[in-house]
């Protein structure tokens, strides 16, 4: 009997809760306050740093305020230990009276009037992470109806407190139950982290139908080597997880961490550079009102967020890994175009990285390179000619590949990648 | 009759062969090579970062021109792969011609023109770890000689390609060999870092006689993880190490990394902090050509050169293992003052940390504080009084605690530490 429902219950979900807001056709961009302001509910002692309303107008003032929303950083998303332990009279969630005095609807609005979106959270269970209030399977439907009722704008459903089939079921519930609301709400699964991320127990078909994005790995904490620690499981699965991405669906390795504590500058290229090959959703979890402008220029950077938003929506692979420690990885871009990321593991010194296009699978012809990170156009290589890239340790070498046959590269080449492209100088290649 | 020849040298070199050099009576500051630019002697491809005097000159230049030199950082230091392949035909080392063209005596006078100090380097053994010939037992005298003959004023003699026993013979032989030269050559011992750096193999008593300083442990790398396990060996084994450092003799927990490519500005403080802690020398191995404005003021920060510098030349503690990832390290300092260091291994967000001076065995008094990264005066604190330190991830919160009561702290506080002192605004002190 209960494996009846259960049967019931995935073809169900398979047939008819395809998910039909018709958001996220390029990876989300935004904030995301976890990683940096994870469950501070001390408002009397860390009132700045608290998770508040103020905490997240203080966000949404700098996005609107300091380039990142022109730059497709627009969600505002709240985290965990945003609600009250209660749930009120109706069986409603509603926020914590004392930090979010203005309830969530208001703070929608203000986010709204900056041409921002909202983002909240709940968690399939009987409680969040945090120990606050679960969306149960029963309260599905209402948690959806308060969310779309507030006017909020993305839904990221956590995992904890439930098990493997109460999330087979609640998940696609709550796609459908969303849809049913009639506001288009962008929907963030944690689903596949709560199981390992991998098939037979992911079924990546199914999530790509039911939900926007989805978690599929442990979550990123403030430190070098968690960011590499994620960087490796995604590309060594990449086999099952690369297929799984494109347009309205995106595997998300989680906050970018760039700003924050633990990592380098140039690591922090690195986290940009391959989240921008992995067409990850871009949430930035930092506080916005203290950034140096060093992290601001990576987050900022116009040709690493145009390749991670690139419409075709292909997310990129690993090509190489080589024994020196340096690593290939390649992204086909729309236009006829790629991008080349050369990273170093090592811990040493720059390496001297000797390869040509055409080993990295290139076909024959001529090639124009433009380097992201130092945002200027480098010489144009043959496919057969070899050339030396110096790779710092932990960091990258990120490159805009495209044809030169095809289109005069100066002429054709649109939008943010034409930025100071005008200058030759500062080449890294060296033949 | 081997036994009889290894006492005899025991017994010769713990009473006969004392250091007599009269230097580094507090640790040693500057610069050196290995860590940054390695074996790196590709000259035809990479002219600006291969080993050569053109490098040594160029970070000369840096450190007499860019204010290094003022605060204390003299010696630049030559490591591995500088020499010849072949000594000369009366057996001497030579400096590899193409890469040192001027020889190693230009160099120093170069150095010496500017105010600046030379280290060379040499391996006690057949060969030196890059390779190219070592100090044998017979040509000991030989090289501390030829060092002296080109002005050299510091010796980092490597332990590769040879054992324990002559290990045992050999370094004592070269303080012999030092001190028999007439010229005062800091000597530096890679002897201990090769025996484990514990006793009973290691004889602390015996390398401050001998020694300016020492490697304890294995040699420093481009990342977080590095430099946190040098941290964890040298503090967890601070009861035997502790003892062994005072003026003239210093414990060595290898090079300064800020600057290069693997730690975030957090972890650069954390390192300052803790060498300054440690009396450890102070070599930077970065390139002081392209060091950016965050990593120099680190490096340039005159609180934590002053406390490393510290006449009293007593080495730091760590007091405290919190089990919320908080440690705190204290050093004793002259003037009855003393360092206090907040360090946080956490990865998530700035912890806020409360405890009171009391609790960190200050005896009963009023203190002045002087926060050393943000170069200003904290509130007075009573030893009884409750304070939250909020303490970064993998960052530090560096204090300069001087009692009250005995001198009035802004009056009687002398030299680098009253820079800034008279703005009491950006207070990290809550209470």
């Amino acid at each position: 009997m209960i494996l009846a429902v259960v049967v019931c219950v995935l073809a169900f979900s398979k047939a008819a809760v395809a998910l039909d807001n018709g958001l996220m056709r390029t990876p989300p961009m935004g904030w995301l306050a976890w990683e940096r302001f994870r469950c501070d509910i001390d408002c009397d002692n860390d009132p700045k740093n608290c998770i508040s309303e103020n905490l997240f107008r203080d966000m949404a003032d700098r996005l609107a305020e300091d380039g990142w929303k022109e730059l497709g950083y627009v969600y505002v998303n709240i985290d965990d230990c945003w609600s009250s332990m209660d749930r009120d009279n109706n069986g409603r969630l509603q926020p914590d009276p004392k930090r979010f005095p203005g309830g969530i609807a208001n703070l929608a609005r203000y986010l709204h009037d900056r041409g921002l979106k909202l983002g909240i959270y709940g968690d399939l269970g009987t409680h969040t992470c945090g120990g606050y209030p679960g969306t149960t399977l029963d309260k599905i439907q209402t948690d959806a109806q308060t969310f779309a009722d507030w006017g909020v704008d993305m839904l990221k459903l956590d995992g904890c407190y439930s098990n493997a089939s109460y999330q087979e079921q609640g998940y696609p519930l709550m796609t459908k139950a969303l849809n049913a609301t009639g506001r288009p709400i962008g929907y963030s699964c944690s689903w596949p982290a709560y199981q390992g991320g991998l098939p037979p127990k992911v079924n990546y078909t199914l999530l790509g139908e039911i939900c926007n994005l989805w978690r599929n790995y442990g979550d990123i904490q403030d430190s070098w080597d968690s960011v590499l620690n994620i960087i490796d499981w995604f590309f060594d699965n990449q086999d099952v997880l690369q297929p799984a991405a494109g347009p309205g669906r995106w595997n998300d390795p989680d906050m970018l961490i760039i700003g924050d504590f633990g990592l380098s500058l140039d690591q922090s290229r690195t986290q940009m550079a391959l989240w921008a090959v992995m067409a990850a959703p871009l949430f930035m979890s930092n506080d916005l009102r203290t950034l140096d402008s060093s992290a601001r220029a990576i987050l900022q950077n116009r040709g690493a967020i145009a390749i991670n938003q690139d419409p075709m929506g292909i997310q990129g692979r690993r090509l190489l890994k080589e024994k020196n420690g340096i690593e290939v990885f390649w992204r086909p871009l729309s236009g006829s175009a790629s991008a080349l990321v050369f990273f170093s593991r090592r811990d040493d010194m720059p390496f001297r990285y000797q390869t040509s296009l055409k080993q990295l699978n290139y076909t024959t012809g001529v090639y124009e390179i433009y380097d992201v990170f130092i945002e200027k156009p480098m010489p144009t290589l043959k496919d057969t000619t070899e050339f030396v890239v110096s790779v710092n340790p932990s960091g990258v070498v990120m490159w805009y590949v495209k044809e030169a046959e095809s289109a005069h590269f100066s002429e054709k080449l649109q939008g943010p990648l034409l930025h100071r492209y005008n200058d030759r100088s500062g080449s890294r290649i060296l033949l």
